[in-house]
């Protein structure tokens, strides 16, 4: 074994291209939801790559692919890696896929090295991360970790009406039950999406925890009525509340700063004519914040400004909380992993929280993970213009490498 | 003639329901767009109706349908009322509709009592008053009235993508092109639409004028990114510019209080995922006031508001202008018409303004015209739950009669 092993980047990057051509977009990003026709061509083209570096590949009943490369020690507790290949409806081409390909690209390495590992090794795809066809995102990993019911999340639809067990049928992706063996060490490398890394100039981001977060959608009912004739203090019209809304949410964001995160994604007013006062307005809320105690007094004040802007405005509200992920904090161990890492190949890094979930997250309940972070140009992601470089690229997967290495000794 | 001839009420209400049964909608209203399937069975359904009277049925080039009775002074100036059938796709059974068929009841009314008017009278269907399909609404008032040329209503689509004329042709509403009689005199029947009469306890509007209304469409760009990781204050996200719009929007309403009507009808967040800050949010903004300068004051305020809320936070916009009604004071004459029918059939009846803009605000600029209101539910209008009685009905159709009795004296 050479002292400084480290990957081919230019292979990680040729896949990470290929990759990114299944569902490609004229802006150069990627269209290619969970269990999509594309998001079907992209899984079969890695499970290609990954029996030709020799692994074996198996896919279980909610469609998550591991791809194993044996171990020395076959019953030792095993080494993880993964991410995912699905992306947002305007995403780009590093969400998630770096970091399968660069688990990938590991395993290639260690084959061009001829290393063999102490303990086996196993790259994942986790199913639906993104969430956007399928409520809720990282649907793969909280069946695997048990924290989603495999029947609830069989029968999750798409606007269409598809369900996930039938999408998984027809692409062909619903395996058989798995007995996963023991894990001893867990990691997913993933792009910061966000700006921190770029702004302090460092190559590594060590990630130490996420967020706490949740997603709220809230629909508030008023009365549907033409927008001449009718008095403004007769109105029940849902837009004036969501006026009040907005504006308690974002200072609410200024008030929790800097690590607070309010985002309105999604919203809709019915029927949507120009010259109609709207009967009913539909929007979602992303509350986030790293700590525990501000993250639940965001989540209180905004429930009852919800609540204060109906009751002003003679409003019906419907508020469901419909997802909610606790703070997480990574694996010690796997940590020190990462930082060994760093040290061995004097890349520049800093201690970072995660601001997004991640599968990494699910994970983090049954079995000892921790992630790294490389940056991504001005912190963009979800977005058709998410980039990285090659340079980057390779820091974050010879990382990736030699935390492996330091986590597959036995 | 008889001293005090009154209309039909039951004739007329029959063919109120009859006439709602094309696009009737589970709740009770109507979705019968312009120059759709159901629009166009209702426009065959009137021109029976209209022949079965006696009339001389003629279609314009736009789809306006003219129905004429003939008086005994064939080349003198005529009387003509009108409105449309057209509806918003959730509308109701009422707005246009009753002061067509009110028209029409007009004619029988006329017909059952023998009497023969000195001017001919026409009753007028006025194509794609809604404009929810194709817009601009008033396309068919404002193409027979010289404010908007033919071949530019022709060319205008639906989301679909097909034309007006297209449509026209479609229906076998597309009509050779005609000259019009000098109008002496012109009423336009309507349901308020608002709860001014119901609120005052009065049968009747006069109605002298129509206030100054607008709408914008606007867009909003800024950067689309993960919801997750951006630190607020490097986000250039278009909804915390929305939060401040919609505010000052709503404040203008109390400021120009209480004649202002601030509408935002439409709103839109691009791509809509939960999780995504989104690049771009669409709105319409629709601003009404019945006096010149506190609505000149409005508009600047709006997009005053518009600049600042993007300059704060970094965000470029689109801005349009897309429909611009100035007010209307009505015909004197007219109006001293609808009074003395209010007097001669004591009718409790008040003055108003209308806050909605009509087909009468474009017959206003080449003929003499003026409005009468009758109350409806709650004021409710473009909604499917609009209401009026029979007796309500009865009222306004009474004073259209003697509105055009008053007008017909040559």
């Amino acid at each position: 074994m050479p002292s400084t092993p480290t990957i081919n980047s230019e292979r990680l990057w040729q896949r990470l291209m290929e990759m990114a051509k299944f569902g490609s977009t004229a802006a150069g990003g990627c269209n290619r939801q969970a269990l999509t026709d594309e998001d079907a061509a992209g899984r079969e083209l890695f499970m290609d790559w990954c029996r030709q570096a020799g692994c074996d590949v198996v896919v279980d009943p909610i469609g998550n692919i591991f791809a194993r490369r044996a171990g020395r020690n076959m019953n030792a507790g095993i080494v993880m890696t993964g991410s995912h290949l699905d992306t947002q409806p305007s995403g780009g081409k590093f969400d998630g896929i770096y970091g399968v390909l660069a688990g990938l690209e590991v395993i290639e390495s260690l084959n061009d090295h001829d290393i063999e590992t102490d303990r086996p090794f196993e790259v994942v795809v986790w199913t639906n991360e993104e969430g956007c066809r399928f409520d809720p995102a990282m649907m793969g990993s909280a069946v695997w970790s048990g924290s989603l019911p495999l029947e609830e999340a069989y029968a999750t639809q798409d606007l269409e009406g598809h369900t996930v067990e039938a999408e998984l049928d027809r692409i062909g992706h619903k395996g058989p039950a798995r007995t996963q063996q023991d894990i001893h060490a867990a990691f997913e490398l993933h792009i910061e999406q966000g700006p921190i890394l770029e702004t302090e100039g460092k190559e590594v981001g060590v990630v130490t925890g996420v967020q706490h977060m949740c997603r709220y959608r809230i629909r508030l009912l008023g009365q549907e009525t033409h927008a001449g004739p009718s008095p403004m203090p007769l109105r029940r019209d849902p837009m004036m509340a969501v006026g009040k809304i907005l504006n308690d949410l974002y200072a609410l964001a200024d008030e929790y700063a800097p690590g607070a995160r309010v985002t309105i994604g999604y919203i809709n007013a019915q029927p949507g004519s120009p010259n109609t006062v709207p009967g009913v307005v539909d929007f979602t809320v992303d509350l986030r914040h790293p700590d525990t105690e501000p993250f639940q007094s965001m989540q209180s004040a905004c429930e009852q400004s919800i609540s204060a802007a109906c009751e002003n405005y003679g409003l019906d509200n419907e508020v469901n909380l419909v997802w909610e992920a606790p703070g997480v904090t990574f694996d010690s161990n796997c940590i020190e992993s990462v930082r060994s890492a760093v040290a061995a190949q004097d890349y520049t890094a800093i201690d970072m929280i995660s601001g997004a979930g991640h599968d990494a997250c699910n994970i983090a309940a049954v079995a000892p993970i921790s992630m790294i972070f490389i940056p991504c140009d001005g912190g963009l992601s979800h977005n058709e213009a998410e980039n990285i470089n090659q340079q980057q690229a390779e820091a974050g997967a010879n990382i990736l490498l030699h935390a492996i290495l330091d986590a597959s000794r036995d």
